[in-house]
């Protein structure tokens, strides 16, 4: 199709699609004309990839282009294609030193991942904001250890087997980041707002009085 | 206790402890000479709550002073008061008119909290969220409704449930504020940095070849 047309199919008003092309981030179609180029399924794809990654994602434009990057490299396997995508996501972790309190409260909430047997890579971000969590904890005056996550790593279990699990093995590289970066924000964005409508809904049963 | 103990037992630098008791966020210690006043636990279990907000909740000192007002005002019932702390945390919900899918979100998100059971508030912010949730899902071209969230909510029934329970029954009205704000903030922190790993783990389970 014709690059008005792609526009119409995929909703990206057209001078946001040659700024696209322009930085590379879509490939450009096959030229059927002088001025003239032909678009297919391929770039209706890269396209919902892009406004994920940007609207849903809110990824900087460097970070869209690594991962577009990484999903055109064929070499990149599917797995860590996926970890990329993934930790762009995650706020910068801070590269200064960490002071002995957060160094300790990292060792222990990386035993306490070992002793769940997961397979994490030592330098995933979350790691850092889960030994976050556990020291602003102990600042607040709470005498705990990861231990006090132990129900929220059950439940996250559950629901990362189940998110995996529902990803089409026939989708194309594209398409997997694409339904994982959406997963993972989207998911994430309800699991909160769930959580704390549930919160409101415990809090009636206990408190309310009428 | 003297300010400069006070200051030393909380953490708080002795400015911030005298802009608190200026802004009225700290009441004042009871006069023991023309220049000096008493400080006791009361004052302590305060600053915490206020370093909860603003630290761990991060909101803006308005919205300190309402949490605040409403813990000192004794006839506002526990539930309300946990409430307003709660919703304070939300971001704000626009005011604009909304579109017809976005109406037609919220719609189909309050019939599925409904059918859940839970007693929630018809202005909960979170209702918000949650239809935002869903339009995102289909503006990326998933064709569901709210029951995509079925796992999540059974996830997120549970913790709340736990979570609450946990609250100490003998605590002030100023700790149990506390203890809800840092329990929300800090607990939903770990269990999305929970969800991210566990999501590394079932992809490496499904993808990774080694």
């Amino acid at each position: 199709v014709r690059i008005s047309e792609l526009s119409r199919a995929s909703g990206v008003p057209l001078p946001t699609l040659k700024f696209y092309l322009r930085e590379g981030l879509l490939p450009a179609g096959s030229r059927t004309a002088p001025n003239q180029a032909d678009y297919d399924d391929r770039h209706l794809h890269r396209l919902r990839l892009i406004r994920a990654l940007t609207d849903v994602g809110r990824l900087p434009l460097a970070s869209v282009r690594e991962v577009v990057r990484a999903v055109e490299d064929e070499r990149t396997p599917l797995h860590e294609l996926l970890g990329i995508a993934q930790y762009a996501l995650d706020p910068t972790v801070p590269t200064r030193e960490s002071s002995p309190d957060e160094a300790g409260a990292r060792a222990e909430v990386d035993a306490f991942i070992d002793q769940l047997g997961w397979r994490v890579s030592a330098d995933a971000p979350a790691r850092h904001a889960l030994a976050t969590a556990l020291l602003t904890l102990r600042r607040m005056g709470w005498d705990v250890g990861p231990e006090v996550f132990e129900r929220h790593a059950e439940a996250a279990d559950r629901l990362a087997a189940a998110e995996v699990a529902s990803l089409d093995e026939g989708a194309s590289r594209a398409e997997s980041v694409q339904a994982s970066v959406v997963g993972t924000v989207v998911f994430e964005a309800a699991l909160v707002a769930l959580r704390r409508l549930a919160q409101e809904h415990h809090s009636a049963l206990r408190y309310a009085r009428d």
